[in-house]
């Protein structure tokens, strides 16, 4: 087959999704459920049908947009992403592994490809924390993880008010996928991190995925007139969160593997007034390691050094773990078939690991799953200048399509 | 004359003023300009016109409730305080001040007095720096301190706006009131201290007002994603802002005079997502001292702190100054006359510095001022749980009636 992936077009229509958003480009602002996440998703379906997808979507807005293979009592062979955004985000995080997973498709049906398997593209819900407070909400509940029916977000909506205003109505326990559903699931994504670029070389095969925590910290201290209470007599909570981001901080170094981070990204003050000594602090922290051993031992320390400040400040702290989840392994076989397909296309690769999570993370629970990352300028992800060249893109996605047709080409079960 | 108090009247009033909040009781959340504000002042209006008090509001919602006196020529003499509140404060701070003065007045009335000098109930229209970040934005413009064109709140909406939207019209420059305008201007108002509460004495009679200072602090990191940014490539603005949080608090410790505070209040973070590195913190803090010398020197402190923090993790620090006030020293004649009519009603005293800051500092400028101070419970203010007796309060109204007597019956200019 000769494969040729139409690049002006992704790149334009890379460019249209970026303008559903809630913030002035180039930011982008796009969560679940808002309404420019439906406008979005409404865009991309017609993409979809237009190139004659069949197109489903389940209780929680998964999408799924199908091109039947020959055999379509086969296990599919899945690929895609997500298109949601955190606040003030880039345009290529989730969304090059959507349309570059749409046009992977387009240049398999130019080539006069007929699949065996069917070959889906899947666009998760929301891979983002920002609503629920929880990452992969929607591809844990694909894998049987989380049933969903406890998730709120900050203004205490629930998962059932929200998705049933945004039209997606059907019971949650249908949501589950059943183990054997893909035979292969294989995302592309920006590496978001600066490996690739620093070395000059195309593509990233991911053969494992960090495993990523993360909780949240309610500081309780006592409250009070900035003018007139004194300091010995403070319990500051602000403070108290103040040593905390700290602690977060060099607990994280002092592993002193570059494979740990640890992020203090929420901070909220109440009453947050000039003139009052703070009383409450909320905050969200993430940490993240590819070895969760070593992850949990930061956890640890983290709570060691709360345990700490609480009782020297005389501050109330609560720390309630949002996620501790495992690492994913790859598997091999798509590994190797991803490999090959570069190899094919003279693409020159190099093995990786993963150190953002990704829905994958959670697909690998039910389907044997790998990733093939891409640079992106600086390493830069979560921020408006964000980027990925159209040549970059252009060269995952026809890595993307090949090892696709392969593994749908593939003899049955 | 004979003067008695209605301590249950007052309560009672005390308690209706506090249902205008917009936030749910015990708290009240008060805002200048705000729908529960505009309601808060037609209340304490009708009241005012119901004792035959002739109301008057200038450009900026300063109200005016004058009992005219038997000489209208001569100078008035003043009382009063403030009816806004800070997110989540409590019932107290400021409304002693205007509805206690106001029984003042209803009480010399009810005695048969007939002042010789007018007696003025004055409403600042906001004491509180919630809206536009700066405190006593009213009192200023009365002083002429200040001229008002360039304040905005958070949402960027001007002074011109918001109160042409409350119904006050007129020129900004019509505000300030002439110098000899008040022969005297006396404050009652809660301690916001534990001082008089533990030395067990109902009265403090204020000789000095502390300098209030406050500033902004922007810091700017960088952002990016929480998974994927190596912690040594990071310049997180949180972990800066956190070590910033500290030195203040350490500047405000390290002067050993329990006169020092400094606090931050506001820390708001930018983009706020659990997997995103803060690139942008915005800050607001308030230094105070009752001496100027000795504060700028913590000020100084914070600056030097900030200037390390930026070049060490290569962030930058913005410092924006609000405001950095001189104190006050309250007038000796207004004082005596509060210390006399302490004195007639056989009510112990101690003379006290004020923390807080209040109207009256910049009232000081163009009057003679004093302030009477009444303890509130645990010295707690800016709170939901902030206290003042039914008997504390009688107590300070009783004295704040005997001495707007004497002053108003004193001779003239």
């Amino acid at each position: 087959m000769k494969l040729e992936i139409d690049s002006g077009l992704l790149s334009a229509e890379l460019q249209t999704l970026a303008g559903f958003s809630d913030a002035p480009a180039p930011a982008v602002t796009r969560i679940v459920f808002s309404e420019q996440d439906r406008r979005a998703r409404e865009y991309v379906k017609g993409l979809c049908l237009a190139v004659d997808l069949r197109v489903r979507e389940d209780a929680v807005g998964n999408t799924f947009a199908r091109w039947e293979g020959s055999d379509p009592a086969l296990p599919a062979v899945g690929t895609g992403s997500h298109i949601d955004a955190i606040p003030h985000a880039g345009r290529y995080d989730g969304t090059v592994g959507v349309l570059g997973g749409l046009e992977a498709i387009r240049a398999l049906q130019r080539a006069g490809v007929r699949p065996r398997r069917s070959i889906e593209l899947l666009i998760f819900s929301a891979e983002e924390p920002t609503r629920f407070g929880i990452g992969c909400f929607s591809s844990r509940m694909l894998a049987g993880l989380l049933d969903g029916s406890g998730l709120r977000d900050r203004d205490g909506k629930t998962l059932d008010e929200l998705r049933f205003a945004a039209g997606f109505h059907g019971d949650l326990a249908s949501v589950p996928l059943s183990p054997g559903y893909y035979a292969a699931f294989l995302e592309l994504h920006i590496e978001q991190g600066p490996l690739l670029e620093r070395s000059g070389i195309p593509l990233g095969v991911v053969t494992a995925i960090a495993a990523p925590a993360s909780f949240k910290v309610i500081v309780e201290g006592e409250g009070g007139h900035a003018g007139a209470l004194l300091m010995p007599d403070r319990h500051d909570a602000l403070c108290a969160a103040a040593e905390l981001v700290l602690a977060v901080e060099s607990a994280a170094r002092s592993t002193g593997s570059e494979n740990t981070v640890g992020t203090v990204g929420v901070c909220e003050v109440f009453p947050g007034a000039v003139n009052s000594v703070p009383s409450i602090v909320q905050m969200e922290v993430d940490v993240r390691d590819t070895e969760s051993v070593r992850r949990d031992g930061v956890l640890t320390g983290i709570q060691r050094a709360a345990k700490e400040i609480s009782s020297r400040r005389g501050v109330a702290i609560r720390i309630e773990m949002v996620n501790a989840d495992r690492p994913a392994v790859c598997d091999p076989g798509v590994v190797e078939a991803v490999i090959r397909a570069a190899a094919t296309h003279g693409l020159p690769y190099q093995k990786m690991v993963s150190r953002a999570y990704h829905d994958s993370l959670f697909m690998s629970h039910i389907a044997p799953v790998a990733m093939l990352f891409i640079p992106c300028r600086d390493g830069v992800s979560h921020r408006p200048d964000e980027y990925a060249s159209p040549k970059a893109i252009a060269a995952g996605t026809l890595v993307l399509a090949e090892a696709l047709g392969e593994l749908a080409a593939g003899a049955g079960d």
